[in-house]
C-alpha cells in the first residue's frame, strides 16, 4: 500500500487536527527509521495508521478487547488507552494490513510495552516527539535525546508521562512503568558489559 | 516492651540522626493513630524499630530476603529498599516482637504494599513526613492532606516518589506503583459509591 492511499484510507477516521498529528507522527518515524536501522516501509504505514481507531465508540473499542481477549485491565484504566490495542485490531481486519511490526508498533503507541522492539520504539516516539505538538515540560529535551540515542528517548519519554499522571493522581498503566524499568536495566546491564 | 526499652534497643542499631528521624516517625504515628483510630501502642513500637536494619551490612541483608523466601526481584533494586523487609525479619526474631501488624508495618514502610492495612498506612506516611525531614516540593502538602484523609495523604506521598525517581531516570519498585494504583482506585470506586 502506497502513502497516499494510506493516507486517504485514514483521513476518513479522523479529525482534521488528529490528521495533522499523523503526518507528523510519519515524517518523524520515518526520520527516526532511517536514523536507526528499521524498516522505513513499516514506519511509515505504522505511523499513518497508529491513530486508526481513535475515533471509534467506546463500546465498540469495549466489544473488541472482550472479543479480541486483550487484557481486561485496559477497561478499569481510561479510555485512551484502549485505541491502541483496538487500532491493532481494526488495520489488520478492515485495512487489511497484516504484518506482525505493524500490528505491534500500533498496539503498543500508548502505553509502551516491556519487551518493544525496533519498530514499536520508534511509533512510540515519533508520536510524543512529533513537530506538532504543542510544547511542554521535557519535550525539547526528548527530541535532543532522539537525536542520538533511541533507548535514552524512550525513557525520558514514559519518565515525563509518569510524572505527568503521578501529578494529575492519574492512574498509571502497569505496561508503563514496566515498559520504564525493563528499559532503564536493560541499559544498567549494557553499561555493565560495556566497563 | 515500654517506649524506653525499645528506644535502648534501636539506639544500638542507627546512627544519631537516624535516632532523631526514628524519634519523629514515632510521636508523628502516635498522632496518626490516635486520629485513624488504629492501635497506638502497635503504632509507637512499629515506628521505633522501623529502620531497625538500616545499617546491616548489604551482604548480611542478602542473604535474609533469599533465605526468607523474600522477592529476590529486590535485589534488582537499589539497595536502600531492602532494610525494610530484612527489619520486619529480625524485630521479630532479635528483638522478639512477633505481631503480624507491626511486622508488616515494618516489611512495607520503603515501598508500600498494594493492600497496605491500617497501621502500614501510618508509619509509611509518618516515615515520609516527620517533622525533622528536610524540606522537600510536596511535603507541606502531604503533611495537610495527613491531618484530614489517610489515603490521600499515603497517594500523595507515592506520588511524590515516583516523581522523584523518574526525574533521575531511577528504576521504580514495582509495589510503589501498584500501591499508588490501587490505592487511586480504591477511592475513585468509594466515590462512584458514595454519588
Amino acid at each position: 500500500m502506497d502513502r497516499n492511499e494510506a493516507l486517504e484510507i485514514v483521513k476518513k477516521q479522523l479529525t482534521e487536527k488528529r490528521f495533522i498529528h499523523t503526518i507528523g507522527v510519519t515524517d518523524t518515524a520515518i526520520e527516526l527509521a532511517k536514523r536507526y536501522g528499521a524498516d522505513v516501509k513499516k514506519a511509515e504505514l505504522a505511523a499513518i495508521f497508529h491513530d486508526y481507531a481513535k475515533y471509534r465508540p467506546e463500546e465498540e473499542m469495549k466489544r473488541i478487547i472482550i472479543e479480541k481477549k486483550f487484557p481486561t485491565l485496559l477497561l478499569s484504566y481510561p479510555s485512551e488507552l484502549w485505541h491502541a490495542p483496538v487500532g491493532a485490531h481494526l488495520v489488520r481486519e478492515e485495512v487489511g494490513i497484516d504484518d506482525p511490526d505493524i500490528y505491534l508498533a500500533i498496539y503498543s503507541h500508548t502505553t509502551g510495552r516491556p519487551e518493544m522492539g525496533l519498530l514499536e520504539k520508534i511509533i512510540f516516539l515519533a508520536d510524543y516527539i512529533e513537530p506538532n505538538r504543542p510544547a511542554f515540560l521535557g519535550l525539547e529535551k526528548t527530541r535532543e535525546l532522539a537525536k542520538q540515542d533511541l533507548d535514552a528517548a524512550v525513557i525520558e519519554a514514559l519518565a515525563n508521562t509518569i510524572t505527568y499522571l503521578a501529578s494529575k493522581k492519574s492512574p498509571i498503566y502497569p505496561d508503563t512503568f514496566n515498559t520504564y524499568n525493563s528499559l532503564l536495566m536493560k541499559k544498567e546491564e549494557m553499561s555493565i558489559h560495556d566497563r
